[in-house]
C-alpha cells in the first residue's frame, strides 16, 4: 500500500472528522472554519507528510491522518488571519471570496482561531486514542514548526520587510525558511517519526523538506507575477504593489527560476542519497517535479 | 506545601520560560506577546489550576506549572483578539494600552497566534518531558475547552447575540458557560487530573468551576457598569453601548446580583461536598468569596 495519498479520500475524511468534533455545526464561525478548510486546496502539506510516512511503512493510513488534517487545519488557518484587511488584505483565495470577505472580519478572526486549536484538538485526541511517544513527538514537531519559532516568526518579519527600502537575498531566505519551508520540514520529519525512521534518514528528510519548501514559495511568488487570477485562484500582481520582499522582486525573474532550479536539484541529489539507504523516494521525486512547474 | 500560589514567583517563572522558548525575543510580534502577557493580570486560572492541584498532592508546583502558563496564554490571546477593531474594538486592557494600539492590528493578530499556539508548544514540551498519561489528559481538557465546543463557540455566539433584539436568560447563560466558565471548568479539572483524583471528585469540581465561572462573568459584567476605568483598567460602560447580552444588560442590577450570590452559595455548597470527602477547601473557600466581591 505505498503511495496511496488519494485526494478524494482525504477530502471525505476530514469533513468527516471535521464535522464529528463540532458541537455546534450551524455556528457561524464553524461554518466559516468549514468555508475555508474545504475550498479546494492543494493539500500540499498532508501529501508530504504521508509520502514521508509511506516511506518507513505499509501499515495504512489511520495513524498518519490526524496529523494530515492538523497541517491543513494549521495552513488554512494562517491563510485565513494573513488575508485580512490589517495583514495581506486579500479578497480572494483558493478561487473564491476570502473568509473575511464571505463572513466578516470578526468571525474570519475567529475562525482562524478555531482552526488552530482544533489542529490540536485532533493531535492530542491521536496521542490519547494510540499511545506510544512518536505521536506526541510527531505533534511537537509540527507545533514547533507552527509557532514563534518558525511560521508567526517568518509572518512578522515578512511584514517587517514590507517596511524596509532592502533586505538582503539571505534575509529573504531565512524569512521564507520560516514562513513556508518550516511547516513543510515538520510535514515531511512528523511523517517520518509516524512511520518509524531513524535519525540519519531524519536529517536527510529535513534538509530535502527545506529545499522544496524553499522553491514551493520562490514558485509561489513567481506565479504571483506570470499567473493570471483564474488560474491561481487568489490576487496576482500583490507583491510588487504591497513592497514584499521575495526572491523575484528582490533579485528578479531570471535569477528566482535559477535559485528555483537549483533548490530542486538539490532536492533531487538528497533523494538519491535515501534512495542509497534502501527506501523508494519515487513519489518524493514526482511531486518535487511537480512544484517546480505547477501553475497553481 | 499546601495553597502556595505566590503571583511574584508565578510572574518570574512565566516570564523565564516565555524567553526561553523565543528565538528572537526582539522581534515585534514576539514583543507585542510578551506586553500583553506580562501586564499585571489576575491569573484567575492559573491560581484556580493550582488551588485544585494542590487539594490531591504535595508534590511542588513543577508539575503543573506549565499548563499554568498555558492557561494564562491561551486567556490572553483571547483578549487580546477580542479587542480588535472588527471585535469589541477596545482600547485599553489590564490598564494599558490594547496590544493592537501598541502594536498595530498585523502584530496583534500574530501575537494573538503566537500565544495560542505557544501554550501548546508548553504542554507538549511537559507531556514529552513528564511522560505518563495524566498531562496528556490535563492537555485534552484544557483544548477542548478552549476551541468550538468551549471558548471559542461562545464567543461566536456573544457576537451574534449584540445583534439580536432578545436574547434569552437561558441563552446567555449558556454563552457564558461556554466563553468563561468553560476555561475555568478546564483549569479545575486539569489541575485535579495532575493531582491525581478520582472521578467523583472530578465531577464536584467540575460543578464548582461551572459556578465560579458564571459567577466571574457575572462580576465582570457588573463591573463594567459600576466601576471606573483606573480601578478597572480597562473600558467601562461598553457592554451596554455595544448591546452586548449579559445578565445585567437583560435582567437588570438587581437580578445580577442575585443571581450572583446564588451561584457562590452553590459553589460554597458543592466545597462543603468535598470537605466530607477529606480535602481540604479553605483556599477555594477563600477565592470563591474574593470573586464575589472583587473590585477589577
Amino acid at each position: 500500500m505505498k503511495n496511496t495519498f488519494n485526494q478524494d479520500h482525504f477530502e471525505a475524511e476530514m469533513r468527516q472528522h471535521f464535522d464529528n468534533l463540532q458541537r455546534d455545526l450551524k455556528d457561524p464561525v464553524v461554518e466559516a472554519a468549514a468555508y475555508s478548510l474545504f475550498s479546494g486546496g492543494k493539500r500540499m502539506r498532508p501529501r508530504i507528510l504521508q509520502l514521508s510516512y509511506e516511506l518507513f511503512t505499509d501499515a495504512g493510513v489511520e495513524r498518519c491522518r490526524p496529523f494530515q488534517f492538523a497541517l491543513e487545519m494549521i495552513h488554512t488557518y494562517s491563510l485565513i488571519h494573513d488575508d485580512l484587511p490589517a495583514m495581506d488584505n486579500d479578497t480572494m483565495r483558493r478561487g473564491k471570496p476570502s473568509c473575511h470577505i464571505a463572513y466578516g472580519e470578526a468571525t474570519a478572526i475567529l475562525a482562524g482561531d478555531l482552526l488552530l486549536n482544533l489542529a490540536y484538538e485532533t493531535m492530542i485526541d491521536a496521542c490519547l486514542r494510540s499511545g506510544g511517544r512518536q505521536p506526541l513527538e510527531a505533534m511537537n514537531v509540527i507545533s514547533r514548526a507552527a509557532g514563534a519559532s518558525g511560521m508567526i516568526l517568518g509572518q512578522s518579519q515578512d511584514i517587517a520587510f514590507e517596511k524596509r527600502e532592502s533586505v538582503s537575498v539571505a534575509e529573504i531566505e531565512e524569512m521564507q525558511e520560516l514562513k513556508t519551508a518550516a511547516l513543510f520540514k515538520s510535514a515531511i520529519l512528523a511523517g517520518a517519526i509516524l512511520g518509524g525512521s531513524d535519525t540519519a534518514q531524519q536529517e536527510l528528510l529535513l534538509e530535502f523538506g527545506n529545499k522544496v519548501g524553499l522553491a514551493f514559495q520562490i514558485r509561489d511568488d513567481l506565479l504571483d507575477s506570470i499567473s493570471n487570477e483564474q488560474e491561481l485562484g487568489k490576487s496576482i500582481g500583490k507583491d510588487e504593489r504591497d513592497n514584499k520582499k521575495t526572491y523575484l522582486t528582490v533579485q528578479g525573474y531570471e535569477a528566482a527560476t535559477q535559485r528555483l532550479a537549483e533548490l530542486n536539484e538539490e532536492a533531487k541529489i538528497i533523494l538519491f542519497k535515501l534512495e542509497a539507504d534502501g527506501l523508494d523516494t519515487y513519489e518524493l521525486r514526482q511531486l518535487t517535479e511537480q512544484l517546480e512547474t505547477r501553475k497553481m
